[in-house]
C-alpha cells in the first residue's frame, strides 16, 4: 500500500465493446479530479502506445467530449492485440515500459481489457514491483464474452446481450413472416464461452422466438443438430430459429467453423462464411428446407445505440473505482463486480488479484445448459436479465448519434 | 366515385419492414372508426388469405395491441410472395377472390406492399371494376428499397436507412480500432435500386465513416473496385469501409453475387456468403489485406428498435389515408407522399393511379452518383436526412421491447 504522486496512463486492449469507452470516461473523470495524479495520459493502441511513446494528453480534452465517451463504441484510444513475452524469455519490452514510466513519472497504470489484457497487466504489475519503480497497477475488466474470472459479470457483456436478445426477437418475427419454411441460423460471438449465445434465450421472455441454442461448452454433433432442427420444423411449419456460438466444437475438439465438407473449395481458397453459413448449408442439403445464415458480426459489440444503461453506468464506475483504488495505494488488482444477495439487483465494486484473472476463462455453468444441449435454464435469465435493464439516451444530431470526438493531442 | 357500405379487408405482401405494421395500425384504427365500414378483416399471408378464406376479425383485437403494431416489426398478418396470373391467362384466382368478396360483402380492399404487390392490387382493382362488384381498392406503399414510382419516398425506407447509417457509424469506429489494416465490406439490401446503400453515406455527416459506396445503378468493374480500395488503403493505413448493394452487376448484366471464381466449390455445392463476402475475398487475394464481410441481412428491415419516428408516423398516416380515400369513394389508387417545397420538411398525402406503381422501379438519379461511381452527392443527403429524424419510444418490459400480440381470431 503506497500512496503515490505522479502521472497516470490508461490504455485499452483487445476487442472493443459498446461501453469500453464508458470505463475510459470513468478513469479520466476521476483521475482528472485527483490531486495526487499530476497528469492523465491515454496510450494509443494499448501497450504499443507505451512502447512507442504515443501518449495522448487527456487534460487537453473537452470534458463534454469525455462525457460523450460513455456511449461511443469501439476503443477511443485505439486497441491492440499484443502479447508480452515472459520477462525471463525477453525483457526488452519490460525495460522499455519502465523507461517510459520513469520518463513521464508514471505512478499509476490502468489497463482495460479481457483475459489476455489482464495477463499483460499482471506481467507489468509484477515487473514494476520487482524493478523497484513504485507504480500502482489496476486492471479494468472488459469483454463482451463475459468470461473473466473473479467478477460476477464483465462490462460490455450486458450491452451485447441486450443487442442479441432484441435482434433475436426482431429476426424471429421477420423469419416467420412467409407461408413457406425457413431455418434461420444466427451466429453469435464467443470463441470458448457461450454467455453471448445464451443471451439469445432472453428473446423468449415475451414469447416464442429462438428454438435452439448451441454453446461451445457442449460438444457439437452434426447429426444430432440436423435431428434437433427437423424436430422443430416438423412441429412448426418448417420454421426454426437457431442461435449458435462461433466457437462450437466437435467432440474431438475441432471447430465446427472449420468443417471440411463445406470449407474446401475448388481453388483451395479460404471459403466464405462462418459456422452459421456452414450449418445453414447442412440443413439445406440434408432437410431440403430454405435457410438463411445471419452473422451478428461486429454489430453485437459496437451497437451502442442499444447499450444497456446498467452496463454503461457500471462500466463507468469500474473505471472510477480503478482510479480510487490506485490512488488509495492499491496495486496488482482488477476491479470486479460482486452481486449483492437479495431480490433487488445491486452490485458492489471489489478488487481481485490480477493473477486470478489473467488467462483463465469462465464458462457457462454446465447445470445451466438444458434440453440436451439446446437451451439454457431460468437460472441464466435470472442472472442476465437485471444486467440489460435500461436504455442510454444517446444525443442525436440529424437523427444520428453524435459520438465523442477527442482532440488526441500527443504529449510532447 | 362510389360511396359504399360494407366490410373491408387489409392484407400485407412482400418483404416486411420495421414499420409495415404501422400502416396496418393506421388502416385498422381508421377503418374501425368509419360508420360505412361494417367489419374490418385482415387476410393471413396476403392474397393467399383471401383465396384460402383465412380472414382475421380485427374488431376482436384489443385497441392497445393495435397501437403496439406501430413499432412491431415484420408483417403481423403474415406475408406472401404470390404473383397473380393475367386474367386472360387464368381467371381462377380472380373468380375465387370475387366469390370471397361477395360472401363477406367486401367493399373496401387495401393491399400493402411494394412493386409486385401494387401489380396484384392493380389487377384486382381492374378486375373488380370489370366484374361489376363495387369495391374500392387502394394500395398502401411499403418497401425498404424505396423504388416505388409516384411517391417521394416509401414507408419503411427511412427506418432501414437510419439503421444502415447508424450501424455504418458504429462499425466504422470498430473496424478501425487496431493498429493493423482491415478492409470491411458491408453488404446492403436493394436488388435493383441503390437507395439503401446510398443511405450509408449519411454515416459521413458527422465525420469520416464510409469510404466507398457501390450502387446497382452503376455497372461494377472488379479491377476498378480493387484499385479504388487500394487508393483508400494507401491513404488510410490499409483501413477502408465499403458499402455495397447486394444487387451490383457487371457491365454485361451479370450479378457480382454470382461471380464464378469465388462461387463454385469442390462438390458443386451452393457457395456460402453473398456479394460482400465475394468482394472481401477478392481484396484479400489481390491486396493481401485482412478483410471482413458484414451482411446487414434481415436486421436492416426488422430493427424496429431503431425506427425513424418520421417513418412510423408517416406509415400510420399512409394507412389512414387509404381508408379515408376508399370511404370517400376513391378506387384504383395508391397512397403516395408528396414533399412540399420549402426549407422545412413536410409532406402531403396524395393518390396516384395503381397502374403507374405496378411493376415499375425508381432508381437513384444518375446525377446523384458521384466520384466515379463510389459516392453519392449532397442532394441525396438533402433528400434522405429529413426522413430519418426522430426515434420512436418502444415500451420495454424487462429491458426488451414488448411487441404487439394479436389474438388473430378467424372470421367464422
Amino acid at each position: 500500500m503506497k500512496n503515490l504522486v505522479g502521472a497516470c496512463v490508461f490504455a485499452q486492449s483487445g476487442g472493443p465493446t459498446s461501453v469500453i469507452n464508458s470505463s475510459a470516461a470513468g478513469v479520466f473523470t476521476e483521475a482528472l479530479n485527483q490531486e495526487n495524479i499530476t497528469a492523465v495520459y491515454g496510450a494509443q493502441h494499448g501497450i504499443k502506445g507505451i512502447l512507442d511513446e504515443k501518449l495522448y494528453d487527456i487534460g487537453k480534452e473537452d470534458p463534454k467530449e469525455i462525457e460523450m465517451l460513455k456511449y461511443t463504441p469501439s476503443s477511443a484510444l485505439g486497441s491492440v492485440r499484443y502479447k508480452l513475452k515472459d520477462y525471463t524469455v525477453d525483457p526488452t519490452d519490460y525495460n522499455r515500459i519502465l523507461e517510459v514510466f520513469k520518463k513521464y513519472n508514471i505512478r499509476f497504470f490502468f489497463y482495460n481489457g479481457g483475459n489476455d489484457s489482464m495477463d499483460t497487466c499482471n506481467k507489468i504489475s509484477k515487473f514494476m514491483a520487482k524493478s523497484g519503480w513504485d507504480c500502482n497497477v489496476i486492471g479494468v475488466p472488459k469483454t463482451i464474452d463475459n468470461d473473466l474470472m473473479g467478477t460476477d459479470h464483465c462490462p460490455g457483456f450486458a450491452s451485447a446481450a441486450k443487442y442479441i436478445a432484441t435482434t433475436a426477437m426482431e429476426v424471429a418475427l421477420d423469419a416467420r413472416v412467409y407461408n413457406t419454411g425457413l431455418v434461420c441460423v444466427m451466429e453469435v460471438m464467443g470463441r470458448n464461452a457461450g454467455w453471448l449465445t445464451a443471451a439469445s434465450s432472453l428473446a423468449n421472455i415475451h414469447g416464442h422466438a429462438v428454438d435452439l441454442i448451441y454453446l461451445p461448452e457442449t460438444p457439437f454433433d452434426m447429426d444430432k443438430f440436423i435431428a434437433d432442427v427437423k424436430a422443430v420444423c416438423d412441429k412448426n411449419d418448417n420454421k426454426c430459429l437457431v442461435a449458435v456460438s462461433e466457437g462450437i466444437k466437435f467432440a474431438d475438439g475441432g471447430y465446427v467453423g472449420e468443417f471440411k465438407a463445406s470449407k474446401t473449395d475448388l481453388f483451395g481458397h479460404a471459403q466464405l462464411g462462418g459456422v452459421g453459413a456452414i450449418l445453414a448449408n447442412q440443413i439445406k442439403e440434408k432437410l431440403g428446407i430454405k435457410t438463411r445464415a445471419i452473422e451478428l458480426n461486429l454489430m453485437q459489440r459496437c451497437a451502442s445505440h442499444l447499450a444497456s444503461k446498467t452496463d454503461v453506468e457500471e462500466a463507468f464506475e469500474a473505471g472510477r473505482h480503478a482510479v480510487l483504488a490506485a490512488v488509495s495505494g492499491q496495486t496488482d488488482f482488477m476491479v470486479a463486480y460482486e452481486r449483492k444477495s437479495g431480490d433487488k439487483y445491486e452490485i458492489e465494486y471489489k478488487l481481485v488479484p490480477l493473477s486470478i484473472c489473467a488467462n483463465t476463462e469462465k464458462a457457462v455453468p454446465a447445470e445451466w445448459i438444458t434440453d440436451n444441449g439446446t437451451n439454457v435454464s431460468k437460472a441464466f435469465a435470472d442472472y442476465a436479465l437485471p444486467l440489460i435493464q435500461g436504455e442510454w439516451e444517446t444525443p442525436k444530431v440529424d437523427g444520428l448519434p453524435r459520438f465523442a470526438q477527442l482532440k488526441k493531442v500527443f504529449v510532447k
